[in-house]
C-alpha cells in the first residue's frame, strides 16, 4: 500500500461529454494519485433542452478539478466547436490556466474572452498545426485530422506510462478541401510507436455506411442548383467554414452574387481569413444590395439550419428580415443534418418557407451534406491505425458509447472501459480500472448567473410549466383574525367562467383556517404548510388534474 | 345571384388535420350554401407538444359546425386510432349527432364512452366492412384498406353532385396478416364509376421507397428473435392488433410464454377477440407469473414504444415494475417509429436500457416495422385508380400536402386544391374553389376543462416557463402608507445567493412607490401596472435576463 500511494499513476477523467453528445470536458493526470499533475482536454457547452426551461447553455461542473487548480497545467483545446470550446469563457475564471489552441481555434476564442473582458487576463498559447508542447508530464502533439470545421486536432499525449491518443471529433475526409485529408502513413507510424490508450469520438457509431466528403458535397450542390430560377437560400452550421466556401463557388457557378446572412457566419469567415485560409473567397455583397438583384442573380447563405428563431433562416421565412423575402419559385436547401429535438422546430420553419412558395431541399431529399463524424468502418480504420491497449469510448450518450465499445471488441481491442463523467479511471498501470467517482454534474447558465442545473429555480420551472403556480397570501392581524380575505394568485392554471376558481379556493383555505389551533396560527412555517397543502389540493380538484400546481404561502403581519 | 344562392354545392371543410398530422376532423356540406347538410368524418384528437405545457390532449374547435348543428347528419368515423376518433368523447356532448363505425372501432369508441357516462345517450351505429348506409344527400360507403390497425376503412360518398373518395389512413399491404389486401378490381371499378374528388392522407409523401408489409415484418422478427438468450422485451403502438399477433407468433416460435404489459395492450386485444379477430392467440400468462419464468421462456410485449412515462417500457426501463426487470442479456425491440418530438424522450430510455446491459434494436438496426401510410408508389396507384377531377390532400402539415399536391399535379390530376383548417371549398359545381375561411382553432384538455388552446393560463404557463413568475404583494393603509415591507414571491427565478434578488426589487419598487402622485395610489389599476413595471424590470436587469417573468402585482388595502 505503501507504494501504491507514492506511485505514479496516469488517469482519465472525464466531466462532461461521456453520457451526453456535448460539453466536452476531459481531464488527463499524473503522478501519484493524491498530487497529480493534470490537463484538461477541451472546455465545452451543450444547448439546454426543454428538460432546463429557460436555460441557453448547459456545461460540466468542476468541483473537482476547482480544488486542484495549483495542479491544472493547462487547458487543451482539440477545435473551436462550442461543445468543445464554449465553456471556456465561463469556466476559466474558476480554473485560471493557460491556454492552448491551433490558429484558428484562438481566433476565435480570443473573440470570445475579448467579448467577456478576460482576454487580459488569459495566457492565450497559440499552436501551429503538427504543434508540440510539454506540460509537467504530459507531452502534447496536435496532429491533423479532418471534420466539419477548420483545423481539427487530435492530440498525442506522451507520458512516462504510456501515450495517449484523444482523437477530439474527427472523420475521414478524403477530399477536405481546406486542409489535407487524413495521412495514413503518419497515422499508422504514431500506432506502430505504441499507443495505451485511445479516446475516442462515438457519435455516428451507428452509421454503416461512408460518411462521405465535404469535395462530394461541392459536386453536388453545384449541380443541384445550377439552373435554379428564383431565389437560392442556403443555410448551414456557421462554423463549417468549408461548406460556406462550397456555397461560394455554387454562387459563382451559377452566376449569382453571394450574401452572408448572419453574424456568426461572417465571423467565421474573417476568422478563416485571419488565420491564411480562403484567400479566393468571392467578394460577399451586403443584404439591402442583395435585396435589389434579381432573383436569379443571388444566394444567400444564412444562419439558423436548426430553426433558431433569432437566426438569419428563421427570420427570413417569418417576414422578418428588412432587406430579404421569400417567394415562390425560391430555393431554400438545408445543408445541415437535425440536431436531435429540433425537428419539431426545423418542421414548422420548413411549412413556413413552403406557405410562401419554396421548393425546399433536406438532405433526405438530395445529397447536400455529409457528417463531420466517423461511421463504423473509419473507427475501425482508426482502430488498426493506433492499434491500442485500451479503448475509451467518449463523446456520445450512454448507447453511443456502448456500441463503440462492442464494436472495439469486436476489432480485437481486449482492454475497452465505457466512462461516465465524474468517473476516475486508472489507465496505467494496470489499467483500465475504475478507481473512483468524484463530484460531478451540470452547470446552467441563466443570464449572467451560473448556477446548479438543479437549482430550485429550474425545477421549479419544470414543475410550474407543466402544473401552473398558485401564490397565496393572508394578511393576520394581531388577534390571529384575517384583515381580508385571502389573496389567491393563479399563474398558468385553468379558470372556469361559470364557477370560478378563486371562491373555491378561497372558501377551502377559510374552513381550515377557522379550525386551526393557535400554536399554528402563531408560527409562520406551520401555518404556510397547513394552508399550502389544503389551496394546492383544492386548486387540483377545481380543475381535475393529476398534479397540483406549485404554491406558495406568504404570511402578513402588518402590526406583528 | 338568386339562383346562386338556390343551386345545391358540395363542399368541403376540414377543422383538423389539415395542417398538421393529428386530429382529423373533415366536413362535407350539401345543399343551398346558407342551409346545407353536413356530415362529420372522424374526429381526432393531437398529443400536445411541449408548446402546449402541461396539455396532453388537443383537438379541433367546432364552433362552425355547432351553430349547425341541427344539420350535422353523422359522424361517420374511420377507423380507431386516436387522431381520428380520440375527440368523440370531449366534442360529441356539444353535437349529439349519430356516430357511425366498424365493429372493431365500435367496440373501442363504446369503451371510452362508458368511461365517460356517455353511452346512454350517444346513438352508435355500427356498420359491417363493405356496409353503406344514407345520411340525407350523402350515400356513405364504407370501403375496406390497409393501415396499422385492424379495420381502416375508406369512405365512398356518393352525393347529386358527384362521388367523393375519402381514404382515411391507408397503405397497400400486399399481405397484411387479418383482413386482406386492397382489392385492385374493387378499386378499379370505384374509379370507373367516377370519382368527382379524392381527399387524400399525405402523411408519408415524401417516402420514395415502398412501404413494405406487416407479413414482412412477421418473417423478419421471427428470424431476428428465434435465437435469443435473454429475455425478449418487444413494443408497438397497442392499436396494432396485427404486431402484436405477429409477436405471439414470435414467442411460439422460440418456446416462449407470452406476457402482454400494459393496460392499452389488453384492450385492443380484447376488443380485437370480440369483433371476431385473434381466434387463434395463444395464452397469455400474467405479470407475476412470467417474473419468475427463466430468462428465455417468456416474451414481453410493452406498451410505451415511444417512451411515454407511464407506459410499460419506461416502468420497466426504471425499475418500477413490481414483477418484471432487464438485466444483461436481454434483448429489447422497438416495433415501431419515432414520433417526430420524441426523440429525446426515446433516446433517454435507449440509454436506460443500455444502462441495464440490454441489446436495444429499432427501426434503424433491423427490419423491425413497417409504416401505415402511403408512400409515392402507393399514392400514384390510388390516383391511377380513382382518376378524380379533384384531388384534396389533407391528413398532412403543409409542406406534405404540398407535396402530394405536386405528385398529383404530376400524375394528371389537373385540379389540385391544398386545403387548410377552416377552408370551405366548394368541390361543385365549378370546383375546386375556396369560397369562405371559417372560424377554426384548437381546443386543449386541461384536467376537466376543455379550453381555448390560447387560454391564457397556457400561454402564461408557456412564458414562465422560460421566465419564470414574479408576484408582488402591496398591502395599503387607509393613507396610502404601506402596511409592511412589498412582498416579494418568486416563482423559478434564479437567485444570488450573496447581494440577493429580492431586496433589490424591493428597493426598486420602493423608490418608485414615493414618487408616485394621489391620483395612481388611489387607483388599484395604475397603481398595480407602475408596480408591475419597475419589478419586472428590476427583476430582469437583477439577473441580467432578456426578458422579465411574468409579474402580477397583488393591492391589499384590508381596511379600505
Amino acid at each position: 500500500m505503501t507504494d501504491d500511494r507514492n506511485r505514479d499513476e496516469l488517469h482519465f477523467l472525464p466531466l462532461g461529454g461521456s453520457g451526453e453528445i456535448g460539453m466536452n470536458l476531459n481531464l488527463f493526470g499524473f503522478g501519484p494519485k493524491d498530487r497529480q499533475d493534470w490537463i484538461m482536454v477541451d472546455c465545452g457547452v451543450s444547448f439546454a433542452d426543454i428538460y432546463y426551461p429557460g436555460i441557453d447553455l448547459l456545461m460540466p461542473e468542476i468541483n473537482f478539478i476547482e480544488e486542484r487548480r495549483d495542479r491544472l497545467l493547462g487547458m487543451v483545446i482539440t477545435h473551436a466547436h462550442e461543445d468543445h470550446v464554449g465553456a471556456v469563457v465561463h469556466l476559466w475564471p474558476y480554473l485560471k490556466c493557460p491556454i492552448y489552441a491551433t490558429p484558428f481555434t484562438a481566433i476565435l476564442l480570443r473573440a470570445k474572452l475579448e467579448e467577456q473582458g478576460l482576454i487580459d487576463q488569459v495566457d492565450l498559447r497559440v499552436i501551429p498545426l503538427g504543434g508540440q508542447f510539454s506540460l509537467g508530464p504530459f507531452d502534447v502533439e496536435y496532429v491533423s485530422l479532418t471534420h466539419s470545421i477548420l483545423e481539427p486536432n487530435a492530440l498525442r499525449i506522451k507520458t512516462p506510462l504510456g501515450t495517449l491518443f484523444h482523437t477530439g471529433d474527427w472523420k475521414l475526409d478524403p477530399d477536405p478541401l481546406i486542409g489535407e485529408a487524413v495521412d495514413s502513413v503518419m497515422m499508422g507510424a504514431i500506432g506502430d510507436e505504441g499507443v495505451l490508450a485511445l479516446v475516442c469520438d462515438s457519435t455516428n457509431v451507428f452509421n454503416v455506411k461512408p460518411t462521405g466528403s465535404e469535395k462530394a458535397v461541392r459536386d453536388s450542390l453545384i449541380q443541384l442548383l445550377s439552373d435554379k430560377e428564383g431565389k437560392i437560400f442556403c443555410t448551414t452550421f456557421a462554423s463549417n467554414v468549408v461548406r460556406v466556401e462550397t456555397l461560394a463557388r455554387v454562387a459563382e457557378a451559377s452566376g449569382r452574387h453571394l450574401c452572408l446572412v448572419g453574424q456568426s457566419l461572417k465571423r467565421n469567415v474573417a476568422a478563416a481569413r485571419a488565420a491564411g485560409y480562403l484567400k479566393d473567397f468571392p467578394p460577399v455583397i451586403d443584404e439591402d444590395e442583395a435585396g435589389h438583384l434579381p432573383a436569379n442573380k443571388v444566394l444567400f447563405v444564412c444562419t439558423g439550419c436548426q430553426g433558431e428563431a433569432r437566426a438569419a433562416m428563421m427570420r427570413i421565412a417569418q417576414d422578418n428580415n428588412r432587406n430579404i423575402s421569400i417567394s415562390r419559385g425560391d430555393t431554400v436547401v438545408f445543408s445541415s443534418k437535425i440536431i436531435p429535438g429540433n425537428e419539431m422546430t426545423l418542421g414548422r420553419l420548413h411549412n413556413h418557407l413552403v406557405e410562401k412558395g419554396a421548393d425546399v431541399i433536406t438532405e433526405k431529399d438530395a445529397f447536400v451534406h455529409v457528417s463531420g463524424h466517423p461511421g463504423q468502418k473509419e473507427l475501425i480504420q482508426m482502430y488498426n491505425w493506433m492499434k491500442p491497449d485500451i479503448l475509451v469510448p467518449v463523446h456520445g450518450e450512454l448507447r453511443h458509447m456502448t456500441h463503440q465499445a462492442e464494436l472495439g471488441r469486436n476489432h480485437g481491442i481486449e482492454k475497452v472501459i465505457v466512462p461516465r463523467n465524474g468517473h476516475r479511471i486508472r489507465l496505467a498501470p494496470e489499467g483500465p480500472e475504475l478507481i473512483d467517482e468524484v463530484e460531478h454534474g451540470y452547470l446552467a447558465l441563466d443570464g449572467q448567473f451560473l448556477v446548479s442545473a438543479e437549482d430550485e429555480a429550474i425545477t421549479s420551472r419544470r414543475r410550474i410549466m407543466y402544473n401552473g403556480g398558485l401564490v397565496v397570501t393572508l394578511v393576520l392581524k394581531p388577534d390571529f383574525d384575517l384583515a381580508c380575505p385571502p389573496e389567491i394568485t393563479l399563474m398558468g392554471i385553468v379558470d372556469d367562467d361559470e364557477r370560478g376558481i378563486t371562491p373555491y379556493i378561497t372558501k377551502h383555505i377559510l374552513d381550515r383556517y377557522d379550525r386551526l389551533p393557535n400554536r399554528v396560527l402563531r408560527d409562520d412555517n406551520s401555518l404556510k404548510e397547513e394552508v399550502r397543502i389544503v389551496a394546492r389540493r383544492s386548486c387540483k380538484a377545481f380543475g381535475n388534474r393529476e398534479t397540483g400546481p406549485v404554491t406558495i404561502v406568504n404570511i402578513l403581519r402588518p402590526n406583528g
